[in-house]
């Protein structure tokens, strides 16, 4: 199923289930199953609601909601770099002994169709389609062998990428924090619903030409690995999110370049897991 | 004047004011002038509690209470690599267009006295002297002429790297967000109370032995710089930290290396801010 976060048409947050472009309200407006969907991953009730349960729920048209990041304020966001052969070629990074670990802050998340904000300080306004996944528990120092027992579930993510910020020293972290390049959603779909993982397709469009294409199975450290590497120095708790990192074809390294102006529309597209598309808009 | 936070005899968090080795309790067991320090420093309170006003609070003995950082809970710490000439050369990291910046979750925070939590996972616990200033209420994009107005207090801080787990890829948060490895305090003090910051001299003592003494106008990026370049791309608040770089002697480098072991006595001195104390213990 495909949970979401979103603002309802009274301007109430909330979150809850879309089906057949109709949302139905399982949060404060609706059902009121739990305050947030982070709330609803932390008290387990997120991926349990039956399909009765929520046909119950007040409903309105996915047009009229205003999306928001699945998970709306995690305390961790993390993020990988590097973790698909084909970036690693690009990048010519190629050994990787281990993870290459980023983070984000929370406040430059954005949902679907929200503006991608391309900062007026750059030239140089990237995209990165990527799988997310979201913890479901308390986790730290787990074995790989354990991992996936803690994912709560999977959603696609675009980390926008501000180059000139990112590469203007060692450590990334200035281009991939300005607010509003932190995409994610649609939706949040549940770990119990995906059947083989490693055979989803994460697709990258700009303007509908494809840029990025990869079967989610040639992460280069798996989402097993991932979770142990990450536990192994810092505590993991419900709602945090982990960036699974994206594979070649980003915009700085094509020939010719085929960075980001205003207007393009970018969509990365996962098997199962929808579409997230947010449009570019240069900002103050 | 010396403001702490602190969890006083009774178990009690609050934050107050330290003189001649008593705590004046500003907090909730005490005049409860704001919940926390990070609240007075949003409520305008902290730098401008007189010496009457304290003076009839609730006190206790300095040695009966347990420090906490003087913030505890920051939504963003921003920490500053190679920011010292000396730093620079030792690690061959000489050309510096601009700040190298990487960032701490909250949760690896710990206060003065309370051990540094060296990780059954690494060889190569170090230390690295740093002065941490807060922010006292919102920036964004802030020209350096203006920079010194967001500024709230400074404090000492160390921020206990993990060496091994730092350099494992190009990324260094793995090596940096380890549990009780983040050591700030004892003190919080108002810039209203500095009068020539670029002469207050940094040293770091390893048992006793100077490993890292500078003075912070030594800084390569410059106070004002830093808030520009931060707010540059991430929107600050009141109770942030920035952590300014350590300068050089950080005992990866020493020939022969100078790296930390159980037992440790680690502490940070910085002119009219206190020394920070810290003891390295081998966690879980």
């Amino acid at each position: 199923m495909h949970y979401a976060s979103f603002v309802s048409p009274e301007g109430t947050p909330s979150w809850g289930i879309v089906e057949d472009a109709k949302v139905y309200d399982l949060g404060p407006g609706g059902l009121d199953l739990a305050p947030t969907l982070s709330d609803a991953v932390r008290e387990g009730i997120f991926g349990t609601v039956s399909r009765d349960q929520f046909a119950a729920a007040p409903a309105v048209d996915e047009a009229d909601v205003r999306f928001l990041p699945p998970v709306t304020k995690p305390e961790k966001i993390i993020c990988i770099g590097v973790n698909y052969r084909s970036h690693q070629e690009e990048t010519g990074k190629v050994e990787q002994k281990a993870p290459t670990v980023f983070t984000r802050f929370a406040d430059t998340q954005m949902g679907h169709l929200a503006p991608a904000l391309m900062p007026a300080s750059t030239t140089q306004f990237d995209y990165e389609g990527e799988m997310a996944l979201v913890i479901s528990h308390d986790a730290w120092q787990v074995p790989k062998e354990e991992a996936f027992d803690y994912v709560a579930g999977y959603g696609a993510y675009n980390d926008f990428s501000v180059r000139d910020w990112q590469r203007n020293a060692s450590q990334w972290i200035p281009g991939k924090n300005f607010p509003g390049t932190g995409a994610f959603g649609p939706y949040l779909v549940p770990a119990s619903d995906i059947e083989d993982l490693d055979s989803m397709v994460l697709q990258t469009r700009v303007n509908g030409e494809v840029r990025q294409q990869a079967a989610l199975g040639d992460l280069y450290f798996s989402i097993p690995e991932l979770i142990e590497y990450v536990t192994g120095f810092t505590k993991l708790s419900a709602g945090d999110v982990i960036v699974t990192g994206t594979p070649g074809g980003v915009g700085l390294f094509m020939e010719p370049q085929g960075l980001l102006s205003e207007g393009d529309v970018v969509e990365v597209e996962i098997t199962g897991l929808g579409v997230l598309r947010n449009t570019v808009q240069r900002s103050e």
